[in-house]
């Protein structure tokens, strides 16, 4: 129903400011508790929210929990499974590693493997992150004629792989075989354009294997989802919007390149991203503005830690809204309830402010708060819509 | 979900009536204030609201300002975006006029062009409807073998034009540049099918440019959005709805023919409409019953003025009433904030009234009241299929 968008999209000076905390979605910690967002003391959020309309809503969908990467392509306007995103490429993008149109990326495990070369071990003891960063040194020293390689460490025992090259495909089967006491599996092609991928990952895990073999347990590597950069149209091209984002973490700067975002640099705090808002106010449509702690907090369980970060983005507020922006969204990309340490499937409270909003029943900024605000169990996707709606860059539909 | 409803389709003697406030949706003129509809003193509807269901639908879809046509199509139960109806093809139905499938109509703007030939003014400084009125009885001069020809004004500078004959299409391009200082451009063809009434419109702009030729600043004429009438299965092939449009403005009857309705002629105000509505109240099932002030007033800006059409409609509820439907929704077909003096994104407030709904906790009419009603952010055109299944016109899915 919202496939009509892209003919009404018209451009104006209006300016669209989309603030991110991160999992903010919370529970309580005991039953008849607050949630986060509802424990902490946020007078900016809540006067705003009382100006807003507020709501709730579903990045991917009723009961799914969104991965950080489809989380904030939601926010951006574009449904999630309609724009998938190749595992490899998440990984990729997690490490902030700039993807060119034509890499394929894989994620890689380091693993553990017996004398007759069945899995006894996937995860190789989960050996620490320093020592992935050693290995994937090593596997440095790997050539391929024509392929340009680049082996990243991610986190304890997981490894990124880029392949760039002519010819490359993402049709190539996985070689974890997701159970120990076989084999792993070949790099198959899954179609003819495969082929060449195959041939290339093949003797990539054989120059891998030869490399690691005395190394138990990290004495091999798994490899899975190939994935090529996604043909996302960009937030321009889409939306009509000129976006900047203000992010410090490489992950969120990765899925603002992948929807055509320009990224500010070298940005550490909320401080930096206050100044830098206000130096490019001027010479941009969209500002996505991240703040990361939230999340991070939430999966070490910690709930006044992640209190604490919100009671700072809501001290943050007043510099943006300094810079009257026509619209403000106030978001998460999913919830991380610090009960559960994870993302969550729970809706996440938004509010979204205008001077063409329509008040509702929210008077503060809180998840029980935006059930009586306007919109409930709303596509994380038609938060973009509503904005534009309000931004006055939609055309009438029909006469 | 809901392609299924033509399959549950019976009929029965039980009597809809769909009220239409048009552009009833509204904003407070100031922060803090009421809306229009909020203001205004509506005994009847806040009685009805009470035993109703209520709820604020969305005509086209999230952020989207609904046009009038579009935004009935959605009230009559069919999804505007599966059903679009082209520019000339609401210009026609905008005047009234009675197209016949085969027709392609289209709009027409005079314009002026200097001794070149480019266009210097897309609108012929903006004359009024009167001499449009007069340049298209000259217009009516034009002859072309095999073609009828209708060509009426609309407003200022804006005509409409239609064409019937054999073999015409919609399937041709624009001539209108969209810039001045350029000459305007050759009706081509889109597709082969679109070959003969390319020819067609090119000799009907070389004769009616001949005509206007001394008469600056009309001395040109522009043409967009060709278009036939669409295909859309009428009511009772849809629903199995025998119905009748009770409108008083010529746009509204249009649309109502598009999907088949008949259309009760002659009607001048609500108290003919409800005269209307009792003398037919045994031959149809579904009655369609407009009020256009609403939007004029929203359109004009006149926030008292709409309060003032508010009421008056209020004080129309009774008689439908006294004809006891089986189901009355009334609702409008988009938002009109006077404070925006435009039709709007913003949802819709509606009430469903019959024996079967269960009660909410709306217990007025109004945007915010609505809000605790039962039915929130529903796609406009579910309204219809809710109405059926409390007039027990829906047999049940399954066994």
């Amino acid at each position: 129903m919202q496939d009509v968008i892209g003919e009404l999209v018209q451009k104006n000076d209006k300016k669209i400011v989309l603030l991110v905390l991160d999992g903010v979605g919370g529970l309580p910690m005991e039953p008849g508790g607050k949630t986060e967002l509802e424990a902490a003391e946020t007078p900016n959020l809540d006067a705003l929210a009382a100006e807003s309309e507020c709501g709730l809503h579903l990045p991917i969908g009723y009961g799914i929990t969104p991965g950080s990467a489809p989380g904030h392509l939601a926010l951006f306007g574009y449904p999630p499974t309609e724009y998938p995103i190749g595992r490899g490429v998440v990984a990729a993008l997690g490490i902030g590693f700039p993807l060119q149109a034509g890499d394929v990326a894989i994620r890689a495990n380091f693993a553990t493997r017996d004398a007759e070369g069945n899995i006894t071990d996937r995860r190789a003891g989960r050996i620490p992150t320093e020592k992935c960063a050693e290995l994937c040194s090593l596997l440095a020293d790997i050539s391929i004629p024509g392929v340009e390689l680049f082996i990243k460490p991610v986190k304890d025992y997981r490894a990124v792989i880029i392949f760039r090259g002519e010819g490359l495909s993402e049709q190539v089967r996985d070689t974890d075989p997701q159970k120990t006491g076989v084999k792993a599996l070949d790099p198959e092609p899954v179609t003819d354009t495969g082929r060449r991928m195959a041939e290339v990952a093949k003797e990539f895990i054989a120059q891998a294997w030869d490399l690691l073999k005395d190394l138990t347990p990290a004495n091999a590597l798994l490899v899975r989802g190939f994935a090529e950069l996604p043909q996302i149209p960009s937030m321009q091209d889409r939306f009509g919007l000129k976006s900047l984002a203000l992010a410090v973490y490489p992950d969120y700067k990765g899925v603002s390149r992948l929807v055509g975002m320009d990224v500010a640099e070298g940005l550490n705090d909320l401080e930096a991203q206050a100044g830098a808002l206000r130096e490019n106010w001027d010479s941009y449509d969209y500002f996505f503005v991240h703040h990361k702690y939230t999340d991070s907090k939430g999966e070490d369980g910690d709930f006044p830690g992640k209190v604490a970060e919100i009671e700072k983005v809501d001290a943050f507020v007043p510099r943006i809204l300094a810079l009257k922006p026509d619209v403000l969204l106030v978001t998460g990309d999913h919830s991380t309830p610090a009960r559960l340490r994870a993302h969550s499937s729970h809706a996440v409270p938004f509010l979204i402010h205008s001077r063409n909003v329509r008040p509702d029943g929210a008077k503060a900024f809180g998840e029980r708060d935006c059930l009586a605000g306007t919109w409930t169990n709303l596509p994380g996707a038609m938060l973009m819509p509503l904005a534009l709606g309000y931004a006055d860059k939609l055309k009438k539909y029909g006469a």
